[in-house]
């Protein structure tokens, strides 16, 4: 698969990002060689994903670094490309103290170098979690089915994703996995960009609606369940995209394994439960008139959450890169490892 | 809210038909003067829902009923237009024993009775399940949300349908039903149909996607769910549209009450369980190309079961128009009934 981010060429070069807003009809990619280029990618979501997004302002950056000023001036400005996304602050951030330590005549190959590391560090952190999860689905049979649920991959990370990771890991290992993608209502992430991916790299894919899951476990065909998180409780409580917490139901009923991936960054030990995580509300258009064709009647209300959080009790073990751990002991995993 | 089928004036009347593949945004209607105007409303889905499309064939019969060769000849022809509606045939027997049966002279205006007299038993079968679900679901407090799983209302029966109609029974009994309506994919009959009836109706009704609905019992918002069914084992087991299962499976997590409404002609005592009911398996592009627009890659493979089967487990009661019985006890109520 093509990359998602890339550099092209030296301290002269330019970004060239994958145009998600394009897929799944369309491969185009998009070079930036301004910051203006790089905040409109960002603005109209042809990259996305929180870590894609913090890789992607990191090397804008460097489109613009002929002196400190320059460079300050466009941390700031990138910064209002998405103003809720946390890793892209932290990315930025990171560039900002680069700046200051390099010295302003070689500035721009010392922020490159800063924004690859970056990039190379989410890359890695991917493959770690792709490596421990695979690790915890080694006993899974050769063509067992993995169900999947919303985006979690290259188009949203700076390497191989997160519960994709873990697929793609399987897949590298010779497990041949038989994926089930939901497709994600309503913004349909699952068969827009999770199809998109998996038949890129030549996993064995199929696409379900959200309300077929339980039946395809029903029917013996799911042998695990791997999703992504976007905020974990420190009891183990994890929000991910709405119908996570469906399919984790469903997984229970059937005696299915079901596994959380995410970065430690993740976890938020200043909330003891789930409950203490808000839930957005989205707009009714998603839900009524999706697909730019009104699917509903006018004027139909709606409910309709971007996420939902799943308890710990229906969570088999979270993925991280630096291992699997049961709901229960992420606490007191990450505080021994903070402590060290 | 304006009737789905009605009969025009007397025998030399014609037939109306609320036009479905104008739903939701256009409420328009169809003026059948013909046989041909039937068949074709039936074959393009203008009238859908098998006992809905029982009555219009009946009725269409009267529109050429001149002599008993043509009555007969209408009979052929109609029965052509959905070859897999099982109502549509026992409608137009019963059409052709009334066309044996009656004189000549005054064909039209004795098939017009019976056509009406099939209408009215039909109206009359939903609305007494309709009365027996809202006995079931009396002690729900005032206000209570009520789930609800893809159309089984008015506009797929002669009367208000049958989990459609016990929530309209609840309404008109100042219950004042909150109705969460999933959108049922692939089709979503549940957004395009059961939202704009119960809007017409004036039920307060909240359209969510099929993978919210887990999330809504959490959030304590339904105090039971009913659906109805398209065909049901001596055990209890209940074939639904897709999505029906999980529904059961969320409702009983939740410890929340589920209802399958259905008349006892659903009931299939040959089959023992619900594994001997056939899956139907639709095309690809339901779900890739659902909304007239391509929102998965070329060439995904899908998984596209239409029904899934519910098992006698996850089911609290059926309700039938015969009363409400525990999906153990269906086999026998019905058996001593027939005996009777």
């Amino acid at each position: 698969m093509a990359n998602t981010i890339e550099w092209i060429g030296d301290a002269g070069g330019f970004l060239r990002l994958l145009d998600q807003t394009k897929l799944p009809t369309e491969t185009t990619y998009l070079d930036c060689r301004t910051v203006e280029d790089v905040w409109q990618a960002i603005k109209r979501l042809s990259v996305r994903g929180a870590p894609a997004i913090g890789v992607s302002a990191a090397y804008g950056v460097c489109l613009d670094a002929g002196s400190k000023e320059s460079a300050l001036a466009a941390c700031d400005y990138l910064a209002t490309s998405r103003p809720t996304a946390v890793n892209l602050f932290w990315a930025l951030d990171r560039i900002r103290h680069a700046i200051e330590k390099h010295e302003a005549s070689r500035l721009v190959a010392s922020l490159l170098e800063e924004a690859k590391a970056i990039h190379a560090e989410d890359h890695d952190l991917c493959a770690a979690i792709g490596r421990h999860g695979a690790d915890a689905l080694a006993d899974l049979p050769t063509g067992a089915g993995v169900l999947t649920h919303c985006n979690t991959g290259a188009l949203a990370t700076g390497g191989d994703g997160t519960a994709l990771a873990v697929i793609l890991e399987l897949h590298r290992r010779g497990h041949e996995p038989k994926v089930y993608a939901d497709e994600t209502r309503p913004l349909l992430q699952g068969a827009r960009l999770t199809m998109w991916e998996l038949m890129e790299r030549g996993v064995d894919a199929t696409l379900i609606t959200d309300s077929m899951n339980a039946q395809v476990m029903r029917e013996g065909r799911v042998g695990a369940v791997i999703v992504g998180a976007d905020r974990i409780a420190a009891n183990g409580d994890a929000a991910n995209k709405i119908g996570t917490y469906a399919a984790a139901i469903a997984a229970r009923y059937h005696k299915v394994p079901f596994y959380v991936a995410a970065p430690s960054t993740t976890f938020d030990l200043t909330l003891t439960s789930g409950d203490q995580i808000p839930i957005e509300q989205r707009a009714d258009e998603e839900i009524t008139c999706g697909f730019g064709k009104q699917t509903a009647p006018v004027g139909a209300k709606t409910y309709n959450p971007a996420f939902d959080v799943t308890p710990a009790e229906l969570i088999t073990g979270i993925v991280t890169e630096r291992g699997v751990f049961k709901p229960g002991e992420v606490a007191a995993a990450l505080s021994s490892a903070q402590a060290k």
